[in-house]
């Protein structure tokens, strides 16, 4: 693809062109970090990247390159350096997109394949891709052009809506519903059962999982991720939210929109999570905890009690963020502190 | 189900009815908690609940509630309620077993699904089902009633028990033993090779891991969780242990009876943990500690060094649960702590 | 086997026999622990045991011993007892080695299954084993003497060399590449797509993940753990590095050779781990961060700056082994600490 034709396509795209210079119009083929890509690259500098980074794009090897629009210092280069390059408000996005026209997506095989297992009074939508060995239950419904790759277990009455891909191996339990344009990774589990056991004088009780497990539409839920049903009523992961690899979300929880969640997080049964919240790595959350909007923990950090809207909060348990930064560097002193405090009393006994 | 049919089948079972009152008898259709209930609703209240829950009752749209007997503030407003109710010792067991009425358990799959793949030598135990495309390794014995789901993978000379439950693309490595009563949810794998590695001068020298593991009866494992053999021995789940969604079982360990672990415990190779352990989500053990019976481990412990029997802990390194409610309320008055150090330091110079 | 052959065999292996009594000779039908082992067991003592363990020697039951060669007391006990043993100087290498010898390595079916679905253009080396259900995308390559086992997915363009072991259920996605000699466990997930997610004015918008996953030689991969593609270029595990299960390695991460990551490790992306470094379980390692040769982190060890090569480092976040330990045994003393500081401020106000 020649680098005006990205320039064109982006045009259209969401990512705002500013400027472009289109003087040797170098064929692009693939697309690289700046500090390891070659002739025939693309490759995009972000807004508000490090000074090391920025000052790649006077070395960098690429054929051309994607610009932040409004920094005067990378417009003074782009303006010396030879390259072709186009600059735009929002270039991260620019790079997306344009990693979509250069790599579009192939699917691993398309129609349903003849060793798949399609139970009875299963519904299948136009243009659904059923992989090897998959196995589809009773009663469930699959929407237009959603893609279950090989080994796929779905259960019976699942609801599967349009557009949705599920990678190899995954699991989806009987009763879950999954709106359009999800992504399931492979070896993630949705809808088992949740963890409820009840003590009795004989060991545990089992109380039973009857509830369901609701994706609405756009979710993405990460390799060997687990979301649980409960015992009555649903699970809910809300529009546009986003779960990496290995994460656990408990029985009962709600989640809202456009929340983040990354590698190994774990949210315990009933926790409320609001909008636009974001959970770095191996963040937990307790049981039945409100999680507010827009709140942000770094990784690690133990959510034990309810977070109001807006905070940004790290530790365990929880704390504000830069409280928390303050204690940790003055967690390190603790043994000057301890002795300080053995030499002030010894001074004062005298 | 009418509500007196409930009452009935309850008076059989484990929660202990001391009083009712049947007046409208209601259809009974679903199970819903008390804030979420709608009419031909079955709700529950359990023992010891918080304020503002026990107050739902009153404004719960339930058909019938399950109500704790001992209770004079409840039993106040359920004189007055028009709904009609059961009085139980145990409410949550009532509501247990009503979840058991009223949702009787499907399977996905009766009998044997032509698409599996059985070994040579298999001994199938009567009203045993295997799900589609499941596959069993020769030499392996499935006992009566248990269920294999689809794509389950069970290696060579592997012995099941009866009346299991073994969801999908779940992996049971050659040689393990399960009892009777367990459940393996999907994606877990039992038996995997235990992680030992020899450094040599030449790199990493494998250990063989030539062990086994045994599940004792009424042992559960959750989905996504991970139980390895060691390099020789067993590693042993102890009788009704409940083990939740992503945990990590290291090799070589043991467990006593009726333990419970929450999601994404991780227990390094050859701890020993006692009979009625609870260790909460995150928690760690490391390698050969011993964990006393009884103990209760808050969420994202690391116990690192043996802890007695009846206690409980919290924090890394683990230390008594009160103490460290202590330390970490002071943790967050680190920065005043060190300025007032400094002060005093001033002070006393002067 | 006889004992006798034992050590024929170990004199050829990496152990270094140094000395051996050979009297009795006894048949070695199985391995053990020393406190577990029984007549026609062998057993063994590392090096640098502890004082209980070596003590074991005298009262074990197995019926011959591999025992470290250097070690008066060891050698002394040796002189009385009257089970046959071997010394070593390396006696753990020496009982890897004799478990190798004593518990030859099964497959599970040997050549390809007839349930396999293999796609088009699938280049099969010689000595392959394909398991039931397993599914190989088109265009892919398996080296001689691979095992698949059964219900395994291998997409499209994936390179797998020689001599691998991929247990059941795993996953492989499109264009990864595998060395020879690694192993993948059950449920592992190689090559999924990097958790990338750009904010934009209308949700999140996904970053294309057009990279690949390259595991070099003896690579091991445990059940369930995952390592995911990045967007552009590589995710690379370095030769002979062991990860253990429930191991997250973001896209782009890379590690040198021969590193160790212990149970339920999450690496964020685009991480740079060196040689030889050792991760204990849960540890986590932030995005970018470049974590020098030989550094060791103990458990639970938040990395979330750079650390310099052969540093031993604990805590969240991560600080020196060596002051941690200080600090953490003064963070029990916080409550001791704050009663301190307000008698010295109580007494200086006087």
């Amino acid at each position: 693809m020649h680098f005006n034709e990205i320039l064109e396509k982006l045009k259209k795209g969401q990512s705002t062109v500013v400027d472009f210079k289109i003087k040797d119009n170098p064929i692009i083929l693939t697309a690289a970090a700046l500090e390891k890509a070659k002739e025939n690259d693309i490759s995009f500098l972000d807004n508000n990247s490090r000074f090391n980074l920025r000052n790649l794009i006077q070395t960098s090897k690429a054929s051309a390159l994607l610009l932040p629009a409004y920094d005067n210092y990378i417009i003074e280069i782009a303006n010396k350096i030879s390259v072709d390059w186009i600059l735009l408000k929002e270039p991260k996005i620019a790079f997306a997109e344009t990693l979509e026209f250069l790599y579009p997506s192939e699917i691993e095989t398309e129609g349903i394949h003849k060793s798949a297992v399609i139970g009875e009074n299963v519904k299948i939508g136009p243009g659904v891709s059923i992989g090897a060995n998959a196995y589809i239950g009773d009663n469930t419904e699959i929407g237009a052009g959603t893609i279950i790759y090989a080994g796929v277990v779905v259960y019976k009455k699942v609801s599967i809506g349009a557009q949705n891909t599920i990678h190899a191996n995954s699991v989806i339990h009987s009763g879950s519903k999954l709106g359009d344009e999800c992504v399931i990774n492979a070896n993630a589990v949705i809808g088992g059962e949740g963890f409820g056991f009840v003590p009795t004088s004989n060991g545990w009780k089992k109380m039973p999982q009857v509830g369901t497990v609701i994706l609405k539409n756009k979710v993405e839920i990460g390799s060997g991720s687990t979301v649980d049903r409960p015992s009555v009523g649903e699970t809910i992961i809300g529009e546009d939210t986003k779960i990496d690899n290995q994460v656990q979300i408990g029985h009962g929880v709600t989640t809202g929109k456009g929340c983040a969640m990354a590698a190994q997080v774990g949210i315990a049964g009933g926790a409320q999570i609001g909008n636009g919240v974001i959970l770095a790595g191996q963040v937990g959350v307790s049981n039945k905890v409100k999680v507010g909007d827009r709140v942000i923990a770094s990784s690690k950090t133990g959510i034990v009690t309810n977070v109001e809207a807006g905070n940004i909060v790290s530790g365990f348990p929880a704390i504000p963020n830069k409280l928390w930064l303050r204690c940790s560097a003055n967690f390190k002193k603790l043994p000057e502190i301890a002795k300080a405090i053995r030499q002030l009393d010894r001074r004062n006994a005298r």
